[in-house]
């Protein structure tokens, strides 16, 4: 048990928050998260009414959050209310302005995170009444930016809020999947850290089984940042977002060639959904970052969530250097 | 004070050393390093005798390292033999394979450190009997891979070495600029940390003042991977390296253009080296990397080193969670 202002703002027992990752933060994950002591969020993604209904019905008693990806859902803001309607635990918006719905999620009584990757996102979530700031590196899996990490990032984001808003929390996120990072994270000032990699290789993930096994023998290296997914599925990702994958055949083929991939759009999009169908990993996408070069099994959420503790407890309670 | 296996092995009384920078880290920066309690290094950058001699004489007394950048030694041999003569406290053999090296470091019974940027380098280093591995993440300021970050690569390395070479050292390079970044690094499980960008903004660095000041401003975000420096000086550098440095105009007019950089190669090359001379941070390189968003003044590096372990010291008794 690590005591921090997160844990006590939100009632949890370990700094620990679950990342809304579309498609693998089902409900089921959430729960386990934040039945484990931590705090689970069901991933709205880019929105789906029947997904998000059923994911949400799946958390079932959880005091879980929900998160979306921001320009996605501004499409269908009725998603927002949906989940709102499930009095969410906290609510998530990442990749996008957060200000036409901030509001909204503010008269809900709901605390709202705001995921940043820049100082002016900082300062954008801050204007908007974010009790959360999440400040992701680039090692991250999924989406976000080619700019900064974590290391130098995070440090630079609490010394802003520490200026500006001091009452304002701060997670970590990006390349944290075990005891070290997030020791690592609460020097560096965060209050907590997000994991996404990490919970994504769980056995709750709504994830194949042959693509969780797919990244065991992978090491941080063997990931990169591409759009090339993006293009296939027809997601309209604003510049300079790209998403962090592990490396495959798919990516290998067509990365840095995506004027033709465009042209095979639709044949590709079949291959690519039949592939994650079946566990294809070498053309499905692998949705992983940086931190796939320290993780060796699969175990449920709630094993994930005790041992990055112990290990955290362990660090900070033998003080090295001292 | 903090105590480490680094600051055991090596004597000192803290565990950062100053990158070997060229041309920053010369003698007077080295020497004041070393004589604050941590490990100066003498850039003895792309080799240059006069220099060498020179800057190796200015450390004086003062029990100071030497760095290499492997591949432009490698050209001229005799310079290692001219730092080894000197009797330094360590060599640092960075940017290509160490081994046509290790053996005569070795035989001089001088510590061998060797900077790493994937998993296949940090077993070469074990190979030729590296005392310490330095795990460069993309961060860093100058020459570096375009790959993994401090927060993946650090723990992936030491996992490496505790399973094949446990009594290798490990020390943490690229953004760590504060005792945040120095107490993280520690969790991470390095020995010690290895700082570039917060050396080279110290009163003592071989950089125009103008040139330092640049950087006070800007942010974490400001810096970018890029060879256009590279061609312009024909530093014939292997792929994948790059240089991670300060945006400026000069990086603006060709970062993308770098063919045409070649044919005008010549007078852009006299442009640039002028604009260092005057401290034109526009157009002459500024070879920083994403810890200038941390840094805020130009101490002497005494004042560096001293307020990096007080601060790092400071969290690891505060032990921030328990």
């Amino acid at each position: 048990m690590l005591t921090t202002r997160f844990t006590q703002a939100f009632g949890l027992q370990h700094p620990i928050a679950l990342a809304p990752m579309d498609p693998a933060s089902g409900g089921r994950l959430a729960a386990a998260v934040s039945n484990a002591g931590a705090l689970g969020l069901v991933g709205g993604g880019y929105g789906c009414h029947a997904t998000l209904q059923r994911e949400l019905a799946l958390a079932g008693d959880a005091p879980v959050g929900c998160g979306f990806i921001t320009w996605s859902m501004a499409r269908d803001p009725s998603l927002l209310e949906r989940a709102l309607e499930q009095r969410p635990r906290c609510l998530m918006l990442s990749f996008a302005d957060p200000a036409p719905f901030a509001a909204r999620v503010h008269a809900a009584g709901v605390p709202l995170l705001c995921q940043v990757q820049t100082l002016d996102h900082v300062q954008r979530a801050l204007d908007v009444g974010a009790a959360v700031v999440v400040a992701q590196g680039t090692e991250a899996g999924g989406h976000g930016f080619d700019r900064q990490t974590t290391m130098t990032f995070v440090p630079e984001v609490a010394d802003h809020l520490a200026a500006h808003s001091p009452q304002t929390l701060l997670l970590a996120a990006g390349g944290i999947a075990d005891g070290r990072g997030l020791a690592a994270a609460l020097m560096l000032g965060a209050d907590g850290v997000l994991m996404g990699t990490r919970f994504w290789a769980t056995q709750e993930a709504l994830i194949h089984p042959a693509a969780k096994a797919s990244v065991l023998p992978a090491r941080g290296a063997h990931t990169l940042r591409t759009s090339v997914y993006d293009i296939v599925r027809g997601r309209d990702w604003p510049a300079p977002y790209t998403g962090r994958l592990m490396r495959n055949g798919f990516i290998d083929r067509w990365h840095g060639h995506e004027q033709a991939l465009q042209g095979l759009r639709e044949a590709e999009l079949r291959a690519v959904e039949a592939a994650c169908e079946a566990g294809d990993a070498d053309y499905g996408n692998v949705t992983v970052g940086q931190a796939i070069g320290l993780i060796g099994d699969i175990p449920t959420a709630a094993e994930v969530v005790a041992r990055t503790v112990r290990q955290a407890h362990g660090l900070l309670a033998r003080r090295p250097g001292l």
